[in-house]
């Protein structure tokens, strides 16, 4: 019996409100072995508040030494074996760039490379041509027209852009056409089982028409394709758990994740403030709030310690504004850790915060890796953290008599 | 391979003693966040003295955020991953009454509930109908006689009673014949497989006859059923351990669960007290006992904290008894939490220590919710306790060369 079939036959409704704050990338590491992490040196004092009602403990995204992209550090977060649950990465590119899949769709990455006479690829970036030059080539690639198939073309950066097919009997099975290799052509795409020999074919016609219509550049005068997926097949936050669930999050690929999994995308949040503002006037409506943090994640990402500590800061203050809301159980968590001294996604478990009534307290006195080791939620999978989550809301009844 | 077919191949036999001490619903919450629970006020200096000689840690019940009953509670600590083994309502239902399912009979919840002249439903359980008169009631259903079936009629409480059909070719695959809701006639008993249309026969024979025999019956004058079930195939203590067992309980539901894995019932306690002679009798007879005390979830149910501190109190006080007997291994544990605060079972770690010469102390000075956060087990799965059990006994050989 898998995680999903349990709460799906345990939930109950009540009018209990937990919202998940994820702030991205939160876990980090000492610059230097024997001193603080980013959120340690952090001056936080709403959180250091929580983790004194609350329980304390290190999430570990999808198992020890994994470091997750945000695909599955997500969908850990969300209760989805990320091991289990997989999202293809032509399915992830146009999630991320905010494209809504439908069921059916075909997602594909697209890298616009450089080929000579002969058709063979001299670079299979295109010489890494600027956004500026490829958006517009990309948007040329709208013209190509395929019978009884729709589709859409979104520049991503550089050498990199999605087509999404759409119409009827594709299926997502088809090999890569990148060679990883210069001095020979792009291979053809290949259906890797009978129901994709559609999608291949669409993907034939596409590219036999884009070259004509990028036959003059100098650079990107040819491309290839990976990742052919399909929407992924995910059970709703409304099937598996009873809950109506609303995501706050600013960027597309966190809107996009959310979307996945059944949230719906409530307001236009700007900022973090405006996040607040959002979770506040749709307190009503939803049961189920998850609001996605990035700079936490960008500033890691960047190897820039001091502006992650600050980003952690800032988090910090608008706690009390999420708290006036009286939520029944408080969440705070990352989807993995990005050290500043990595500049980079690790796997390191991730400094995780759970506060409700029905919390056993444990001592520890602030929201840190350090304090975190020693807290009553041990180290778990994310992948339990819903089922906490439920079990706090009083959301789930007895297993068995 | 799953954990009984480690111990299958790898248990070996010699004279140690293995006691498995279960406070019935043990871990508990603090009234408020920060203070102590019932475990942590209590007065307990034997089980401290344990803590200090032994191994700490918190039992998951069944995974986290998951409250279970006290079937897949008991399951767990036995050893038997209650994911894997679901005993039937109707089956943990007879058991719970005392009555020793074989292997072929099916086990019936059913509900008097009253009728109206076309047969409709007009309340689902007979007006919660008294003990003193449903019990009666339920006894004149025993002269129901269907050809070649045993039939066992016990009265539960109030409207509730117990069937077990015995005889040959019965299989419990039987749909509930409780509508869940009034103004319609109870269903049909539905075979849900070919294998159980003998059952589903024989249930509606009875249903036929009973009907005639409360028939001039103001409020019980019908009957549901549910949770049609065989006895669980459950694999016993002493093919997966090699352990003769003895169970020393006193509520008939704890001594079913313990014939269910295979261990003898022993004794005729009543108290606590009874219980430890009870034990100290059957010392030289069994490598195992099981030993239930009730009144730590009794207590907590009732949302009485003082009690339940009063109730592991006197638990406490019995552990000297335990320890004159010389036991190689000692576990104090529970099935379950029942903090008082939430007068109800719940999914936090259970507080469980285990002592032999062979623990490798953890600095632990309590025996405590807190305490166990920071003991050697750390959090841990109660059906891995078993295995431990064994392997701190001396009987479980090495895995691989």
């Amino acid at each position: 019996m898998d995680m999903h079939d349990l709460t799906r036959s345990l939930h109950v409704k009540n009018d209990s409100k937990i919202v998940m704050l994820v702030a991205d990338g939160l876990g980090g590491l000492p610059l230097e072995p024997g001193g603080l992490t980013e959120l340690e040196t952090a001056n936080t004092p709403n959180l250091d508040a929580l983790a004194r009602r609350g329980v304390s403990g290190g999430s570990i995204p999808v198992t020890l030494g994994i470091s997750p992209g945000s695909g599955p550090g997500h969908l850990g977060l969300f209760g989805y074996d990320p091991l289990k649950y997989v999202i293809g990465r032509g399915a992830l590119e146009a999630t991320g760039i905010g494209i809504e899949l439908a069921e059916g769709d075909v997602a594909v990455r697209c890298n616009f490379c450089t080929i000579d006479g002969e058709g063979n690829i001299t670079d299979r970036r295109a010489g890494r041509i600027p956004t500026d030059q490829s958006a517009p080539l990309a948007e040329r690639l709208r013209q190509v027209q395929i019978p009884e198939i729709e589709i859409v073309v979104e520049p991503v950066k550089e050498h990199r852009f999605v087509v999404v097919f759409r119409g009827v009997g594709l299926e997502g099975e088809v090999a890569d056409t990148d060679p990883q290799a210069t001095g020979v052509p792009p291979l053809e795409p290949v259906p890797r089982d009978p129901d994709s020999s559609r999608t291949a074919e669409v993907a034939h016609e596409f590219i036999q028409q884009a070259r004509q219509l990028l036959a003059g550049e100098a650079r990107a005068n040819c491309l290839t394709m990976r990742g052919f997926s399909g929407k992924p097949a995910l059970p709703s936050y409304k099937e598996v758990y009873g809950l109506r669930a609303a995501a706050v999050a600013v960027y597309p690929m966190y809107k996009g994740l959310a979307r996945l999994v059944g949230m719906d995308i409530v307001g236009g949040a700007k900022t973090l403030d405006e996040q607040m503002d959002v979770l506040a006037a749709n307190w009503n409506d939803y049961d189920f709030f998850f609001l996605h943090y990035k700079y936490t994640d960008s500033t890691g990402e960047d190897g820039n310690f001091d502006a992650k500590v600050a980003r952690i800061e800032d988090f910090d203050a608008a706690i009390p504004r999420v708290l006036e809301l009286n939520p029944t159980v408080t969440i705070v968590t990352g989807d993995h850790s990005t050290p500043a001294k990595m500049s980079a996604h690790s796997w390191h478990p991730v400094p995780t915060l759970l506060v409700a009534d029905s919390c056993r307290t444990d001592g520890c006195e602030a929201f840190g890796e350090r304090d975190a080791v020693h807290g009553g939620l041990g180290q778990f999978k994310a992948k339990h953290l819903m089922t906490l989550a439920l079990a706090h809301a009083g959301r789930l009844g007895k297993y068995g008599a």
